[in-house]
């Protein structure tokens, strides 16, 4: 049998008898020809109907419906690729196809997004949809290929875990053996630990919170892109290993997804070899002058502020990045470095990407002493923390880390106005198929 | 201040002034002289101590604290990697570090397994345990840039789902937002979902099992990597693709965690260009008879049969692998294809390595309504498994693929006896912390 080509190969068979295989993308029927769009995981070929017998049978073949075609490659200035298929014969893989419940071959899909998702299987065959999903895999390779170049290794920790990490809210759980479980909503603890062992690890994996609120920024499981690293002199090395891995990601997207970048008419932001910071107290300082608000008291950055901050890094750096740093310890999870000269605030940033965050990180405490006293401050108990506290007595670095929301990315990247347009299969208070 | 070196790097400093950072591994307090051995995340570097005041130091300053170490290379052939770092001044880094329950720094840790679970925030130190980890790191990056190479998209999907996909047995319970959700054992039906728009996909993710058996082989969570392929012809395009998979990541082994290998003395299997194969039948057959039992009802092999096979492999082929094929039917999941000429065996297959099940695969039904059939067969209802039949109604080719445990392959590999031993943090019916 004629080995298969792929449809963007096509050009390169010009003269050729081939195979193809895929989808019944498009089926166009006019007076005097017919054409037959193949959609296969690399693009879209252009068969040529021409016989009368075969016309009937391609009327019979509903869109998505799954065939082989042999024919003879010719080129043609108007086909996509400038090739085109004739003298071809198909025979179907698959059963005729159900109708889809929108028209996958229109260049936009008109479904709203709530029959998308509950179509999920069928809507991400869109080649619009599919793009973000390789733009997706081209991100986690990027981020991936840019710390494994910076000596970290990977690691694999659990998602049943025996406690909350982040805070006792918005935790799901799990029957574990007649037990009590919970699905980790970081893996805070673990990469901490396992900066122990490697000094710099990073993992990729799905992390969980039962997050009440019916908004377009949150779901209840998301993929965490996670880092952690030892021996820093404060979070500034954190921010400095975050900017590489921030380009690399980019970078990975021209690299490994140019097409779909196309398609999707996107162009990767640039990162500056230095991006811009502003410190927490000075950030509210200027938002409130030139909003005409007292953000004296104010612990945290409201929506209109890193709007705002992102407008004056736009405009003062050339940036679309911007750090904002040293954000008040009251706001922080306990872990948090305090900035040493000035201790309300903490050694700990958030990364802004067109005036919206997009990362937040920062310095942990590394001594034992330490932790037993931010947990006492917390009202904690240190027994509930007892794995995680070894860690510390057996000595640890310095450290710090940060976590990159993949979806939240893909979202700011894509311009997305709801997280769930750049995730597969969300998840959220409502939905839990397909 | 000068720049840090890891202690492999220092071998190339002789002579000047280096800068090292790490964990105190280990001191040797000797009659004339003191060592600090320091361990990065690289290997151990010997400091040499020859002061009075900084011996009586050294002696205050328990393994496991972490310290930066300023001194001169000089070459000693006598030292790990032939160099060593005299008139050296350092600083802790941390607090004294607590004791820890084991001698981290003996050749091999003597404590028994749950001890050194129980402390696996130090035990991973230990550098043959942390070895385990990095072989583990090397083994997936070669999964998945063999995937990458052959045209494979990187997916993920969700671990919390609406109903169990492989059986209803062994799976754990979720409360989500009040509603009944599940973890998913596998992304079997997402890969396969996937299939149709990407046509040849790969997950590495969690999967979860609430398996009650209390043995050396099961995890309650664990990391499957996954692989998914459209346009097969049957399961050997499947085989062929795992064939390089296996390959890739036994490569990977070498060429990202040397070290690591020969710190274990480790030399991975070759992996024959073909892998032997034989059919279910032959094999109950051929074990039947040489074992003396009969096994004509036997619908699957026992461990003691795998071994046969195993050395079997061996003796006629020279092979430590070798495919089984053909399972029957009815040890299958519903969505296995059946062998088209023997329908009551199937088109699946086992990977066998040194005689122990290492993978499990094979081609998927296609047609919806084979599905629909298969689960009629089984007494299911279709309304169950809508979204996934969505997929299949759209029109799906003839696809297959397969699920490599990551703890299995690296048991295997390193001839643990209980998976635990290559697992940073298990879960099982007992253990949900570390």
């Amino acid at each position: 049998m004629v080995h298969r080509v792929l449809s963007t190969e096509l050009a390169g068979h010009v003269g050729e008898t081939v195979r193809l295989a895929g989808w019944v993308h498009r089926r166009r029927l006019l007076k005097s020809v017919a054409f037959l769009i193949l959609r296969d995981r690399a693009g879209l070929a252009q068969v040529v109907v021409s016989r009368p017998a075969d016309r009937v049978r391609l009327e019979r073949l509903p869109e998505e419906t799954v065939v082989e075609v042999t024919g003879r490659t010719v080129g043609n200035p108007a086909a996509p690729g400038g090739v085109e298929v004739v003298e071809a014969y198909w025979e179907p893989l698959s059963e005729p196809a159900a109708a889809a419940p929108f028209e996958l071959y229109r260049p936009h899909l008109s479904a709203t997004l709530p029959t998308l998702l509950d179509h999920a299987p069928v809507a991400l065959r869109h080649p619009r949809r599919r793009a973000v999903f390789e733009l997706s895999a081209a991100a986690v390779a990027g981020f991936r290929s840019s710390l494994d170049a910076l000596g970290f290794t990977e690691v694999a920790t659990p998602k049943i875990v025996a406690s909350a990490t982040e805070s006792g809210a918005n935790v799901f759980g799990v029957d574990y053996f007649g037990r009590r479980g919970f699905l980790a909503q970081s893996p805070q603890f673990y990469k901490q630990t396992m900066v122990g062992v490697f000094e710099r690890v990073y993992e990729v994996g799905p992390v969980f919170r039962a997050e009440p609120h019916d908004t377009a920024r949150h779901l209840a499981e998301y993929v965490s892109l996670d880092a952690e690293l030892g021996f820093v002199a404060d979070h500034h090395d954190v921010m400095a290993v975050l900017r590489d891995v921030v380009a690399g990601m980019l970078a990975a997207l021209t690299d490994r997804a140019g097409a779909a970048l196309e398609l999707l008419e996107l162009v990767p932001p640039e990162v500056p070899d230095r991006i811009p910071e502003v410190h927490f107290a000075d950030a509210v300082r200027m938002v409130g002058a030139a909003l005409g608000q007292d953000l004296s008291n104010e612990p945290d950055l409201a929506p209109e502020h890193e709007r705002w901050l992102g407008e004056w890094a736009r405009r003062e750096y050339g940036s679309e990045f911007l750090f904002v740093t040293g954000y008040p310890m009251r706001k922080r999870p306990f872990y948090t470095h305090p900035q040493p000269d000035r201790p309300e605030y903490s050694n700990s940033f958030d990364l802004l990407f067109r005036g919206l965050e997009l990362v937040t990180g920062g310095q942990r405490l590394h001594r034992h002493g330490d932790y037993l006293a931010a947990l006492a401050a917390r009202g904690e108990s240190p027994e509930a923390y007892a794995s995680y506290l070894e860690t510390f007595a057996a000595g640890m670095p310095p450290h710090g880390g940060f976590a990159i929301g993949l979806e939240r990315f893909l979202a700011r990247l894509t311009g997305a106005a709801n997280v769930r347009e750049v995730t597969l299969f969300p998840r959220d208070l409502h939905r839990l198929a397909p």
